[in-house]
């Protein structure tokens, strides 16, 4: 059986670390999931004037006052990709590329670079689409994958991926150098639709088009209808209260996922009110149940 | 005629100290009005360890961070108490204690160090209750006033009307020793009701009463909804949406006054959202003026 968290923090964006203070403070069991950048986006910005108490800072610096405000509460970041959360009852199922998480309560702070869904990517996800490239794998053996990827840490998806299937078109969406595997044909080209009658047929780009079973669009954020099914969306941000719940029970949301305005210290306090809200719902359960 | 600021910041605990940043950044024409303590709640607190990025400070150490950052642009703080506030169309007019001041915008920061009024003290404002003794004292020319009083700076204001009224009985609800002037009874007792047909008659306290034609009540901030006619309030705190608007326009609220959880960073969270709020509605209004 699985090991089940009280909260698990999706994101190491400001919001999510925030959060983690205070899951910490509140001695409650938790998991905190991102990458090894942290924040792209903070790491980004130039000078941040805004952030009370500390003037004039460089992202850069900011991320490294908040990394070791982590460490001096001994909070780790598990440097996983959650690509899906479901809903499962009393509490959500996070599946990693290859390991499955549980956790009674979930905080998505995630962030909002998610960008727009190709035309014909929600009609067909799940039917040739899909966003975890070492999931799936197993569907497209001796078949036709493309993968289209934000992020240059994807080629290893790409490399794996190509052990199985019969070939493999890569689609770099970032500015690095490309270094896949010689059997994998790159190609620099802007998607533009996705075709298919039932299932993915073609994928159309600009200058051309790859006949193609499957299409895995790797981006450096799932966008949150995505990773957690049923969950509100308005005006393409989670639907939260005032103390960050969003429609789904347990489920609370931080930062820019829940709207303008795209602000570092709003997003620190709202990643508190949301951890606040998850330990308060924590306690409720466990007073229920006694 | 006054000068009239785009934004004035009633309160200088976090939410209206990270609210100045915003103003000052949008190079708005502000004003942020508060007491020399800045707050009190601050410097009280022992150790904060989840203001991100400020790890293990005392409240008294985070309050000098907070200060050496708005020194570092150049914020001032107005040291005026701002006892009412009056919507007046396009602006607010803001009365300190001899000031007036005007602003198209206001923030109110002000927190919830209000207290429960006593019974009767709703009843009887404006007819004898009031809450800033200079503003009011003419009305007590040899009349008998009472003051009651949260902060030893009020003793001052004590002073004053002693020259106007007949007499003064002082009620201390605070711990320093008292210094007024000798022709003031200083009366050691807790307050419990104030009694009056139409206007104030008298204090009933828990040991004695005292026949009186004013009262006056200097807590450490007013009311809310004292402070602003027809603001409204929602279970004791300012009701604002996402982007801390109340329900009149032009007015927004940050920190505690607007609900709990009473955490630092949740403030200046708050702080920053409503200073873009209100720069989005000056904003709008030069737009529609031109």
């Amino acid at each position: 059986m699985n090991e089940r968290y009280d909260i698990a923090i999706i994101g190491t964006g400001v919001a999510g670390l925030s959060a983690a203070l205070n899951a910490k403070i509140r001695n409650k069991k938790f998991i905190i999931f991102g990458g090894e950048e942290v924040s792209n986006k903070l790491v980004k910005a130039h000078k941040i004037n805004n952030y009370l108490g500390l003037y004039g800072k460089s992202g850069t610096e900011l991320k490294n006052e908040f990394m070791s405000h982590l460490q001096s509460m001994d909070i780790q970041i598990t440097k996983e990709k959650i690509n899906n959360v479901y809903p499962m009852g009393d509490y959500y199922a996070l599946m990693a590329n290859d390991k499955m998480y549980e956790a009674t309560s979930i905080i998505l702070a995630t962030g909002v670079n998610f960008g727009k869904p190709f035309k014909g990517e929600d009609e067909l996800l799940g039917k040739g689409v899909g966003y975890c490239a070492t999931c799936d794998a197993p569907l497209y053996k001796n078949k036709v994958v493309t993968i289209i990827a934000y992020n240059k840490h994807e080629e290893d998806e790409a490399n794996f991926i190509s052990t199985i299937a019969s070939k493999v078109y890569y689609i770099p969406m970032y500015k690095e150098e490309v270094e896949v595997d010689s059997s994998i044909e790159i190609v620099n080209d802007l998607p533009i639709e996705i075709l298919g009658d039932k299932v993915v047929e073609k994928l159309i780009l600009k200058n051309r088009e790859i006949i193609t079973d499957g299409i895995f669009i790797l981006r450096e954020s799932i966008s949150p209808e995505q990773l957690v099914p049923g969950l509100r969306i308005e005006d393409r941000h989670v639907e939260v209260d005032r103390l960050m719940k969003t429609n789904l029970k347990g489920c609370f949301a931080a930062g820019d996922i829940v709207g303008t305005p795209y602000q570092y210290i709003k997003a620190a306090g709202e990643g508190n009110i949301a951890a606040l809200s998850a330990v308060a719902y924590i306690d409720e359960l466990r007073r229920k149940k006694n």
